[in-house]
């Protein structure tokens, strides 16, 4: 069956998902928008806002960072890219893509300005998420081995289907959305490293917006955009994994998404977890800690393992550095601890250089291995895995544990009480319950 | 020398071409300004102003088919997908790109907003115009037969181009504005024959407007877009032949591009022009031709050959009833000549009836042969290559007589009047001037 027909029939269909699928959702909304509102001031959030606000229009939707509402394409970029700036936000590992930076910023901008409730937005999130995840997977490695970064493009056809769910588009109207998006769908790696990288996030929420609108109002495009001749496919590198749609419309894999525990490097995450384990499970300090030896894959030697790092920024990549903060208490899930400042602690010097870091190319990508010599002569292992499932209630302690520190403990209930009340705040719109500062 | 290094000494250079350069961007506004007013009441061009409207914003500039001005961006999309609707704009055959409906969209619409000047925005044009062709030829063949639309692709960096220039960036920005056009620059073959292949100039427009104005705020971008690992080259199939910049900055390319005089395939231009030449030579009509030959490229066959067509939308895909046509003096430039009602005409089905075509594949595909036997027993031959050069003053009365029947003779006359006479205009702006009904 075409990918297109696939995903027609499974927008259209607009089946009710089990209700811990549903948890997921809430759980990215409140992680997305922790994230958002913590990223509001950095530059090119504050870059892309400015412009949107300038070019002004009407005032459809809330727009992170400030209170003038905009037009829903303006909204859905700026809302994207504030939400990436801090590159903090959620990630789908075997799909090699942030699916929430994307969907929700448009999703809830589409809401805003239909005055759909947050419920209705919620099955949109969950259908426009499923879609970029099970298209990042058949695009697959060679797309994005060749250049392409998967939130943006396979995220591009993700807000499509969201909001196409969210308007009700009809079979036609979507399947004319989805071709449209061929042509608008795009972002190439040579970004990473620049400001251009967290805009993807709202260029692909503004094309899916901007898909889904032109739909509705009677364009007509590719009726098979994706896998047609001279289609998306074909020009852009894809691996057209048909294994990607195993059990589609019947699962869900957004349950799969990994969220960010800490402000750093996710390179480095499945270390700091495995570290905390131990440091909580024997109450080590650094006092008590003789050495430690950290083991993984080594494609990240060149990414997150700087082993003497000078700034903050360099301490996000830096093995050693965020185990000595994991030892020694330093917040790791607070932007404020990365500091320069931080590299002048002797303590935390002195705790770096008893760490070590080796590879080992049988690990998995998303594992790695602590073990800790302490002075009393124990020798501690744990291994953590940042693919394996992690039950609801333990994740929504830890995000309401990070929004926390983000944007404040009593902002962060407050976030968590209207997302999950959503049926009961009509009078709200779902941008102004995620949005507020 | 990378190509990125190239384009910004270029666009930062700012030379003054030669005058009868300039002269080719005067042909072109006139050209773009026809097609873009008579095309304002396609559906798609409807489609995509109305929403446009209704997303509002500040009156920046100009916008054909109202009097509503929009900020720059929607201007340039709006503008762009209007002037592409009839698909009677400009080609530049070696770079298989129209350059005319991405670049002067864009930068007039900046031009609008910034208060630049008519002279100001000729010299932008033809920048961008310039940066579209030779970028073009650079991703060359490879790029477009695998699906990429060289007009909506190097289109944007044309328009890019353009838009640095008109806004005096830097060579940094500029560097910047380039970089982020490589995840913005899109558009595939696969929409060919639907709405979406006109919204790619509107589309190619905008993205250069987005990211000369996000590289003027300070957006940070690929130092190097096109050529960097994971870049748009190495994504987009680009056959990166380096040819296409011989003589750069010291030769245009520009002056080779070709207009349509005829509201049909262009395709069939060659073959038209050839015939034409024929009939005003010996006076030809449809009683004194006996039978009429057409050699063309094989290629053809597919595109434009209809035998007998059924409908005034066929016909423009026929060989033999536009042969017809133009012997019987039908005006193939009017697009109301192009009707249903015309098939139904026996003279002109008589004379269809005595039109052959066969082809020659050892013949170039700008190229055409018409071969005429009269009653009174004469053998007329004709070729015509579409890339041979045209004189100006030859281009102009053709132009003009195209514009004359797009938007009426006063209005075509009045139109070239304030092109040409453009530094002394400076209370209306170039958007106003080109864009008024």
């Amino acid at each position: 069956m075409p990918v297109t027909d696939r995903l027609v029939e499974f927008i259209t269909a607009r089946r009710a998902p089990p209700p811990d699928v549903t948890r997921i959702v809430d759980l990215c909304l409140l992680d997305w928008s922790s994230v958002a509102i913590a990223g509001r001031n950095e530059p090119v959030a504050r870059l892309v806002r400015e412009r949107a606000a300038q070019e002004g229009g009407e005032a459809e939707a809330e727009v992170c960072g400030t209170t003038q509402r905009l037009p829903v394409r303006a909204a859905a970029l700026v809302n994207g890219v504030t939400s990436h700036a801090l590159d903090y936000d959620d990630t789908h590992f075997a799909s090699l893509g942030h699916p929430s930076v994307t969907v929700i910023p448009a999703v809830t901008a589409l809401a805003d300005r239909t005055g759909a409730s947050m419920d209705e937005a919620k099955q949109a999130v969950l259908t426009g998420a499923e879609v970029a995840i099970r298209l990042g997977v058949w695009l697959g490695r060679d797309h994005y081995r060749t250049g392409f970064h998967v939130t943006a493009t396979a995220g591009a056809f993700g807000v499509t289907a969201g909001a196409a769910r969210l308007l009700q588009l009809n079979a036609v109207q979507t399947r004319m959305a989805l071709g449209l998006t061929a042509s608008l769908a795009g972002g190439v790696k040579a970004q990473f490293g620049t400001m251009a990288k967290p805009m993807h996030a709202g260029l692909a929420a503004a094309a899916g917006v901007d898909a889904a609108l032109w739909a509705e109002a009677g364009i007509v495009a590719a009726e098979d955009g994706l896998e047609s001749t001279q289609g998306f496919a074909a020009t852009h590198h894809a691996t057209r994994d048909d294994r990607a749609f195993d059990g589609f419309g019947r699962e869900y894999l957004l349950p799969e998404v990994s969220h960010k525990f800490h402000a750093c490097c996710h390179g480095t995450h499945a270390m700091l977890e495995a570290l905390r384990r131990l440091r909580d499970a024997h109450e080590l300090t650094r006092k008590t800690v003789d050495s430690i030896e950290i083991t993984v894959h080594p494609q990240y030697l060149d990414i997150c393992n700087i082993p003497d790092p000078r700034t903050g920024l360099e301490a996000k990549f830096s093995y050693r550095q965020l185990a000595a903060m994991m030892l020694s208490g330093v917040p790791t899930d607070r932007l404020e601890s990365y500091s320069d400042d931080m590299l002048a602690d002797p303590d935390l010097s002195t705790c770096r250089a008893q760490v070590r870091v080796r590879t080992d190319g049988s690990m998995r990508e998303t594992c790695a291995r602590v073990e800790v010599w302490t002075h009393g002569g124990d020798h501690l292992v744990a291994d953590h895995d940042l693919a394996a499932p992690m039950g609801n209630d333990t994740r929504l302690a830890r995000l309401l544990a990070k929004s926390a520190a983000l944007i404040g403990e009593a902002r962060s209930r407050e976030l968590w009480s209207d997302i999950v009340a959503s049926p009961e705040t009509p009078d709200r719109s779902p941008g102004a319950v995620l949005l507020t500062l």
